[in-house]
């Protein structure tokens, strides 16, 4: 990067938030995937202008732009592969209000998923979206990476709650889209455009969710399956039978006992498969809804059903598949968390097709699953130092993504695409899928400094 | 249009399946709104590669070509503005399939709302938008125009049921995206972009959409206010409760008047509002909902609160709600139906707004609403072909819009921009956003055949 560019960078967020020291550049080359490439500079802008000014001189100069949250991304969205500016979004951390007659909010891109559930929540109100790395993740992140998480199955995704956006533009401009509490008919969705786009079409800065009146109670069950073609059905019966669990959680037997290795929680040595279900609502409702759910777990063969008497229990519970991704990279140096969906029904099948893989080429491999809408999570542990086990790897999760699309699913359910599936998102995406992508790409980064090496 | 080009698109779809005739093309001309415009040509495409060879002859030719499902469009957008192609996809009328485990279901665009409610049904699924129209609307318009309904309030709209599309681009590609069950995060959200874009960015000829489980027990109250205000805060009080009505639904004294004079219901003359609520789930969990919600509105002041005690009774409360349009109609030779949403805790200061600008401009207006998100109809009656009229008419409703979006709301909750609102969209979208929506246009449709006249 030229010097004269730099310094009027520097200018426009100021010394004490820009940074090119060389340990800096360092820290702000990754992210929770395992590649890296160094920025030129790091900017920490505090407001929508800093940001627009900031886009106006990359414009001009055609300087690539990486739009970066908390960086708990697990596809490499936020490594700069070529180089440029880090725009680090972290101290955009305000949440600017929370209107609970209308129930919906305002934050800044950097405010932590955790920090606004907690302001919500004080106020009786639930904003949804909480993937598993809720305590360090920034709502910015959630939108680019639209995030879902183990609501997800009740509740929907980010972009469900998603009802405006303040984004800069490559050009620098400023774009305020918003709508109403679920209803817009006017004009061309550019919120749900923008969500999931991993910071390639532009730098959002503000972003209005809209939130659900808290459930009054909740009720956890676990549910041990010596045969997980049966926790399968059960996940099947259990949502046909028209009750929406606010989460269905699947463990497979490589993390249970992984987990239990570690942890000591207690769980049985001798299944295929646990399935975590909560139900929440009103407190009246619950009751008949776990009764029938311990029924279709029952019908299903589940060797043992248990159902938490208490938060305290319910937590617990909790516990094992909150642990799976810190247990498992334990095991090994690198720890990769896949990410695919497929039709509910398919899921067992889909489970089987990861343990061939990994059979196969002789790596190891977990999983973890929304059960309830078909999202599973393979967690790959290896070393990325060793260049012959990287390759196995690599062919077992292609097989795995492949099998996904064979099976009727889609290459993401929540991580995105970022570096890890760029290459192979045309699985997906046929040529006139990609040409239309290309065009919307082409209509708002002509000179594509946005995000340069991923989708495209 | 020459007439190589006429017989070469007759050609493609065979003789039986096109018209040029005086009277049919005047069939084709208009759709549920005020305007029209002869198209040259009608064509009746049976498949996506009809559709798909119709596309490239128009391309090639840079002839207009506006889609066409059962035109019950309220804001103009099946109105060939510019003539060329009308192609009307009301013989794509098949249900591919449905896939009850997974809950999802592929139709093609001329499948009529209510029938693929009916099949749906016979499962014990639900697919939820159903739009006033839906005895007669089509699938694919209500994917153009992302159309509500009353159980928006719970259950959302058309996009949050749309996990693909089969679209016929502007140069005869076929575009084909899917997502899985809830989760995607690969790539740009293109089901979304081409919901509500009314036909502008490409034909859609398939769509898959996901389906949910029939709710085992619905209950219907209705509330009399005598203060529209405490309807209002009604609104706001129950969904703050935490409970989520399936519909919750208020008319004004325009609209209840009207339809006590015509239909004899037995409604009171004394009330500013009627609110509707309707309750479904799990049979155990209703009867507590109901309590609470009888306290509510006690709690705001209803005069009256009548809970239906069975499908019959609730049914006869609903007529009411059903009739307004119908029985507005019948009062001047136009009836305009408008569509604007603000945030729930404005909608009785939007209401009254709308009195004021009735009664300022002399014209009449009564309002149905879909309270529980914020969604109003303003129903304008006048005659089209006073022009003095006319101009009072626009006024008053170009001053409801202004007063839309001064109170935080849109243009258009579900009918769309269509011609209504095209000159309005700049009071919505400012220069940034139109610049975008052009952009975006401009990449699927640079010579710009898809109904033209529309949007930009």
């Amino acid at each position: 990067m030229r010097s004269d560019v730099k310094s009027e960078l520097i200018r426009i967020v100021g010394a004490q938030r820009a940074t090119d020291r060389p340990e800096d550049r360092v820290a702000y080359s990754y992210d929770a995937y395992t590649r890296e490439h160094l920025p030129d500079i790091v900017l920490f802008p505090l407001t929508t202008r800093e940001v627009s000014a900031v886009m106006k001189t990359a414009f001009r100069e055609s300087v690539p732009v990486t739009a970066r949250g908390s960086a708990t991304n697990l596809a490499g969205e936020a490594v700069p592969l070529r180089g440029g500016i880090v725009l680090a979004l972290s101290r955009m951390d305000r949440i600017l209000s929370i209107d609970a007659e209308n129930f919906r909010a305002v934050v800044q891109p950097g405010v932590i998923n955790h920090d606004f559930q907690t302001a919500v929540g004080r106020l009786g109100l639930l904003y949804p979206p909480d993937p598993s790395s809720w305590m360090v993740c920034s709502m910015g992140g959630n939108v680019c990476t639209n995030a879902g998480g183990p609501k997800t199955v009740k509740y929907g995704v980010t972009r469900d709650y998603l009802i405006g956006l303040t984004v800069v533009l490559a050009n620098g401009e400023v774009l305020d889209v918003r709508e109403t509490h679920f209803r817009n008919g006017s004009g061309y969705n550019l919120t749900h455009l923008f969500c999931g786009s991993e910071g390639t079409l532009g730098i959002i800065t503000e972003i209005t969710v809209r939130l659900v009146a808290k459930p009054k109670a909740t009720r956890t069950l676990r549910a041990d399956f010596p045969n997980l073609e049966d926790s399968g059905k059960a996940v099947a019966d259990i949502i046909g039978s028209g009750i929406v669990p606010s989460a269905l959680e699947l463990l497979d037997d490589v993390v249970i006992s992984a987990v239990e290795a570690d942890a000591h929680l207690g769980l049985p040595p001798d299944v295929e498969g646990i399935l975590l279900v909560e139900v929440d609502g009103e407190p009246e409702s619950l009751d008949p809804q776990v009764n029938r759910i311990e029924n279709v777990l029952t019908a299903n063969h589940a060797v043992r059903v248990i159902a938490a008497k208490d938060d305290a229990e319910a937590q617990s519970l909790w516990t094992a598949r909150r642990a799976a991704f810190s247990v498992m990279s334990r095991l090994r140096p690198t720890v990769v968390m896949e990410d695919a969906t497929v039709p509910v029904s398919n899921l067992p099948a889909m489970i089987r097709k990861v343990r061939e893989s990994a059979n196969r080429h002789g790596v190891r491999i977990g999983v973890v699953a929304h059960a309830g809408d078909g999202n599973l999570h393979p967690l790959v542990v290896f070393d990325k130092r060793d260049e012959e086990e990287v390759e196995r790897v690599q062919r077992a999760t292609e097989e795995i993504y492949r099998e996904a699309l064979a099976l009727g699913g889609t290459l993401s359910g929540e991580h995105g695409i970022g570096i890890s599936k760029a290459g192979l998102l045309t699985l997906q995406l046929d040529p006139v899928a990609m040409a239309v992508t290309r065009a919307i790409k082409q209509g708002l980064d002509p000179k594509g400094i946005l995000n340069p090496g991923k989708f495209i």
